[in-house]
């Protein structure tokens, strides 16, 4: 199953911005597109644990989803973002991103066996957080 | 070109999600998922706007490209969220959503010939208007 | 207690925006803070829902909580913006975010003697509430 | 003119939460609600700057404000939750909060003599980014 695929329309956007994209604009647009999908499989991995029968065994995991969802929203935003970029914002944010997405998969990851929700939820959290330290490496 | 693909993981979401959805979850994982990317183009939008020499013509395509990114952005959320769903507040919010994609869609549209990001982010709006529009007669 | 209080930074932005407001820069700048300290509100009931031993009886609650804190800081970051206002986006907003008060507000409330962070929460609430339905009727 | 004065309902929130908070609740809900006001601040200097008949010189401006919106809402949201906290997470999150905060309130400075919104806004990012230096120290 591919992880996200809507990065034909952003590599578009990217590609007709006025400033030239450092590094390509497909391989931004790939970035940009895996973490705002990481955003929207942690809001509703949060949601789906939240209906469990067993919700009190989830608490940690809603609230890392939360965060997670949180930040890479915001850090899909800051990243899609090419007038005039800040490198120094843009690599803490790469960071703490990485962070959230590590901390989130890694919980998902314990309970993958038992939700399939929490099992797709660390593989796209495992796949943003690559995308992030591979990002923040080229900045 | 596709206006959003990253409906299988979205779909995977919600089909592993213990509430079945309404509708089934592939249509409203398709919803999810053009909304989503509806608001990543508009935030793109408005930065490339941002960056063009005319800039000064183009302060009501940036509100409005900031406006659609915002609503756009919480609609997707709380329309992944499937657990004990409040009918009435997702009506307004796809109403709230359709005006702002309708509204971002028709300023673009008037800057389409000089912009290619403009004509994409108006495609992008009139996608996200009409399925706002069909998920809100469903409710 | 007072609900919110950040107006007099608010009120000063946009007092000094280059568009004169509409109605006052003090009402406007009321009705951001409000709302914006009601998203904050709703952000943390939702934590302290989760912390607590009958995390079970309050996921309604929890959902509620979280469409509530999106729906309320879109609105404050759409209200707090006065170029080129589109008054039928305003509205539409406006009336999603009463709904989500109205809705979040009520279910809190049937928490209240339970817990302090509920009753909080419904005041927050019927407070914001009020404020998107007086600044409605003046759009 | 003080910064952010919504401590108290947030300061009740947090006092309220079935988890002691960690350093006491008047200094984080005052963290919070810095963070939380520097966002809405943010996003009104950035609309502000775009209604200037000389938004060509405030583009760089104009990209910081959003950044700092986002990042700081973020920051705000991800610190008012105390349910089983990620250290880590929170360290590297206030880390590009501070950044974001630096980079535009040195910007904001270069135009304070010009622009009544971007003084006070360069005052609000100052104070969240002390704020969040402080919060850091003691994580």
């Amino acid at each position: 199953m591919e992880l996200s695929q809507d990065q034909p329309m952003i590599a578009g956007m990217l590609r007709s911005h006025p400033q030239p994209v450092q590094g390509g604009a497909d391989r931004l647009a790939q970035a940009v597109s895996a973490i705002a999908t990481c955003a929207t499989v942690c809001t509703s991995c949060a949601d789906a644990c939240l209906a469990e029968p067993h919700v009190q065994n989830l608490t940690r995991c809603i609230r890392l989803n939360l965060d997670c969802a949180d930040i890479c929203a915001t850090a899909a935003r800051v990243l899609a973002r090419m007038t005039q970029v800040d490198t120094a914002i843009q690599r803490d944010l790469l960071r703490a991103c990485a962070a959230a997405c590590q901390a989130c998969g890694q919980e998902c990851e314990s309970h993958a066996q038992m939700h399939e929700h929490c099992r797709l939820c660390a593989e796209a959290c495992r796949h943003c957080e690559q995308v992030c330290a591979e990002l923040a490496r080229t900045l």
